[in-house]
């Protein structure tokens, strides 16, 4: 048996714990916020790594931002991180393996191993939170692309409302699919739509309406809710739709926070009654919020064993 | 060296020739008029194959419609090829091994193994023709899906304005950046635009206003002409940009009878400079007309070799 040190990277959190190659956990779930500073975070990492440096075959990342395509640094834009996380080489990190990935690459090859998508060589996981992540797994292969930066799924343009997206551009999937997008929707909503002044939240400046307003507001019956929420899933299965016909999956996966809210059957017959290509079946990640850890694990160990 | 019997089968015409495994052409191209009948069309077939059955190695159609995973049928409709296209199992047409694949992921492999994208082991060609047609390669294989279906790059919904595609959905992108696009924005510009009353094509109906009729108008410096050719231009390459984003390719090639009228290079600075993944080549097309039936050919050598 293989024990493989896993590491997932967010911007707020850093989470640890040692993992089989079979996925399965040898050690409980660490938890540590993760430093502002970059050489905080970099001495982080070698303690955690250093500590368990004797008895791990491999260290396997699963970190926000688009990884190389040697899997051994970030090359895209983190907001989240430090300033230089770009400049860290994870494979100078520790004397044995280290091997870093995407954490939705990471998160999609859990669910395609052993989650919601086993079994299905064709697939994608769509992670919902404050953007929009995505992994895609081709034939049994996660798609990286020429430099490793493929599956930027949020970046897709769907519609010409001209939103702006934080990344700048116009019309992002991202800016409306993702929790920010509701929060966006929710704001539109309110200001421009009559439906607003006989909503529970009528005495909330518009700014202040969060994701969870709109979620409550639904359980509710709030009718101003209901149609915020029902503007956020049209657009994001419209995205949905484009990639089902663009990869002819067998399964799309729906992840993160705000997946639990999508009604997965109901998604599914809008999106086989829409695309053209063969049909495919919707299903909520059942993965959980490890899901970043185990597929980091399950990859490094195939890469390296 | 094998003899591969290349047939490509278009709504108006069907042409057909020996081709060799290294896409070298042993004999001239014939061309015929493609039957309005399905019987008539099988009857062609059979008869085209049955003059080259004994000399042949294999069959390879390259074809309009989605085929299947087997690369037996077409299974999407077909609305320019006679009613019944769907029935045919290409594979009991000859006593030797038959190919069918989709023409645009034929071409698309003749631009990955000889032409355009030479080199480039993740590489999308772009057709513009009537319609809009995709074939993708990663890692130097054809991106096929689940059924077969995969590439259909043409329904990607990319904006809001709400055009109806001939599909029926609305805002394909294929409604925006074919030829019939093209014409439908001329259409559009025509009735909503002030700037058609200066244009030489102002005593012309809008619905009249041809793809032919724009592009000589761009030539001749005509407004009109080059702002609806300037939009048209944008909704082609917010399309590639989304593609660019998700399969994160070496190049991105042009091809079909409206490609010929990008600037390529111009078109790779403005795709270069919005999207987030690593920079990407864009190239026109340069197999010409017959790259169907060379990629078919060569896919065809490949799968029974």
């Amino acid at each position: 048996m293989k024990k493989i040190l896993a590491i997932d990277v967010g911007g707020t959190k850093l989470i640890y714990a040692l993992i089989n190659e079979k996925g399965e956990f040898l050690t409980g779930v660490n938890r540590i916020p993760t430093p502002k500073n970059i050489e905080e975070l970099k001495s982080l990492f070698k303690k955690i790594i250093l500590e368990n440096e004797q008895e791990i075959d491999m260290t396997a990342f699963a970190t926000a931002g688009a990884v190389n395509i040697t899997n051994t640094a970030v090359k895209s834009s983190t907001p989240n991180l430090p300033v230089g996380y770009n400049n860290i080489d994870f494979s100078q990190l520790s004397i044995k393996p280290v091997y870093v990935e995407n954490d939705a690459n990471a998160a999609a090859w859990a669910e395609y191993k052993l989650g919601a998508a086993k079994g299905d060589d064709n697939t994608i996981t769509v992670t919902l939170g404050t953007g929009v992540g995505g992994g895609i797994i081709i034939e049994g292969k996660l798609l990286r692309g020429k430099s490793g930066r493929a599956g930027e799924v949020g970046s897709m343009k769907i519609n010409g409302r001209g939103r702006i997206c934080t990344c700048g551009r116009k019309d992002c999937w991202e800016s409306y699919a993702s929790g920010t997008g509701l929060k966006k929707t929710a704001y539109e909503t309110a200001l421009y739509d009559e439906i607003f002044n006989e909503s529970i939240y009528k005495n909330k400046k518009p700014e202040e309406i969060t994701t969870y307003d709109i979620i409550d507001g639904v359980n509710f019956n709030d009718e101003y809710s209901k149609k915020v929420f029902e503007i956020w899933k049209k657009d994001l299965i419209t995205g949905l739709i484009n990639l089902v016909d663009i990869f002819d999956t067998e399964s799309i996966i729906i992840s993160g926070g705000l997946g639990k809210f999508i009604n997965a059957s109901e998604a599914q017959e809008v999106i086989n009654s829409e695309i053209v290509t063969g049909e495919v079946k919707v299903r909520l990640a059942n993965m959980g919020n490890y899901a970043g850890m185990i597929g980091a694990a399950l990859l490094a160990y195939e890469k390296f064993s």
